[in-house]
């Protein structure tokens, strides 16, 4: 038995590395850019290539390795052994990426998505290691979400639970990627931001950013820290977009926290404040009191840290 | 060590106790009316006298009788000792009625949310016997859920998950009991159905129902199964609501099994149909596949069932 996991995260724009320990700290780095429009072949070589090349890098012997954990996002087939689909890399599926990569080490190795993996990686190493219970929402491009629960990931039936982006919170609401109507994914995502924000400015509304610029959500936070009225006034309203999202959660699952994790949390208090109120108004005060709402402590380590502690748990190994 | 459980049902209306072997089956019944505005020690009266008088019935020697399952609407406190709330029972409230039924009877005693009992119930000995996991939803007066994790209830963290009845899905929608706005018992529940249905009748819409009459949703019901148009498109308005909070739960939890119970499934298939069409459209392929979308096998049993089923379970006897 080894003392070392290597993590990694896949995403649609990177492709990160770690080497962790079994504390759940990651000792050495390594990342490169996903050639995300390349086939699955391609993106699985360069997996491979990226383990053996930090392996080398941080001078561990193969002997002193446990395994491989790897996130990716997208469907995770029922069984841990695929990618069913993916919308940000939309080659990359059915490659049987946790084989191909056990057997070119001699390592065992687990194929989580990537939310769930962050989730993990908090519950591990971060900002949930005292409770049992806890869900993750990943506020970026999209909303990702992790469920623990008794101290296990919970995954559903068939490995697509915690899909807590697509909760419709609004029936007749705008349309989403998904489908469906009004999911919370479609007001509180980075893209739902910028959406509003435009068709704020649309309406004639002041701000010091200009519709003709390419808005992002980091811009929009940039001018509200700088006191910028329009984009204080929209993460407010994404905060109690989101606070809706929490009450559904609260009185579904009743967690000890809620962890908030990706881009979007840089906006801090901004963000938190409308959440906390509206959360506070709208949640039994028994839920209310005793779930911690919380940001990320990981920040974006946490996918690679929470992948290989998902390995760790795999394999049953005290963590 | 005995052979029986004694599994009871407190509801606003019905106070109903029943013994139940070690295999969930009820083998002797007792009811009574619930002095549902009568005082917290007039009700803990009544059931402990319901007690003694099923058992002297049953003619079963108290020795025989592992223990007492008390099922309770409202929320129960986080160490399962007393009902901080409940709605329908206004003075039910505060009285550590799990510590008097154990002390007068010598025997051990748990108390459960009844919708949490209703659901373990299910998964003990009805519809949900073969799943893992499953969501049951009881569609009544109001909503109620319950929801069973790897074999076990899952309480949350301040035991008041579960409130699916809650869920927001309209945020912007009518206003709910509980103080926000567009929850899916709104829509959905009997009172619900009942309020849409009268305002399609205000808008002059023709029923063999009259809006002067003292319209329930069994009447509803009855006149959708005699053809009247009216009733048959407010039950397939309401399966498409109840649709929408199941897409939300298959995306948050991914359950094996979805079961719903309560008085509203006396529509049968025309509130299944719709139920099912929108969550084929709009549930991940994955999850629709494998979450069945079933009717409760118990019905009014499963409460009375399961609440004994509780008491196995905190026994840690093999159930």
């Amino acid at each position: 038995m080894g003392n070392y996991i290597i993590g990694i995260d896949l995403g649609g724009t990177n492709l990160k590395a770690g080497i962790v320990d079994t504390d759940g700290k990651i000792l050495h780095r390594l990342s490169t850019k996903t050639n995300s429009h390349a086939d699955s072949q391609i993106i699985s070589n360069q997996i491979l290539l990226l383990i053996a090349e930090i392996i080398q890098g941080a001078r561990i012997k193969e002997s002193d390795m446990i395994g491989v954990g790897l996130g990716s996002p997208g469907l995770v087939d029922k069984r841990g052994e695929t990618v069913l689909f993916s919308p940000n890399l939309p080659r990359w599926r059915n490659i049987p990426i946790k084989r191909i990569v056990a057997e070119r080490f001699s390592k065992p190795c687990v194929l989580e998505n990537d939310a769930n993996a962050a989730a993990w990686g908090e519950k591990w190493a971060g900002a949930g290691k005292e409770v049992r219970s806890l869900v993750m929402l990943t506020l970026g491009t999209g909303i990702g979400g992790g469920i623990v629960i008794d101290n296990k990931l919970w995954r559903g039936a068939s490995n697509v639970a915690a899909e807590i982006g697509h909760m419709v919170i609004q029936m007749d609401g705008p349309q989403c990627n998904c489908g469906n109507r009004g999911c919370v994914e479609v007001y509180a995502s980075a893209t739902g931001m910028v959406r509003r924000f435009k068709e704020v400015l649309k309406s004639g509304k002041f701000s010091s950013l200009k519709i003709s610029d390419e808005i992002t959500a980091r811009m929009i936070s940039d001018a509200a820290f700088q006191g910028d009225r329009a984009s204080l006034d929209i993460i407010e309203e994404t905060g109690r977009y989101l606070g809706i999202a929490l009450i559904n959660i609260m009185h579904i699952l009743n967690p000890e926290m809620i962890v908030l994790a990706g881009g979007m949390i840089g906006s801090g208090e901004l963000l938190m404040n409308p959440i906390r109120q509206v959360t506070q108004r709208g949640a039994f005060e028994a839920s209310y009191k005793d779930t911690k709402i919380v940001f990320s402590q990981l920040g974006n380590d946490a996918g690679i840290i929470g992948a290989a502690g998902c390995l760790l748990t795999e394999l049953e190994i005290s963590v």
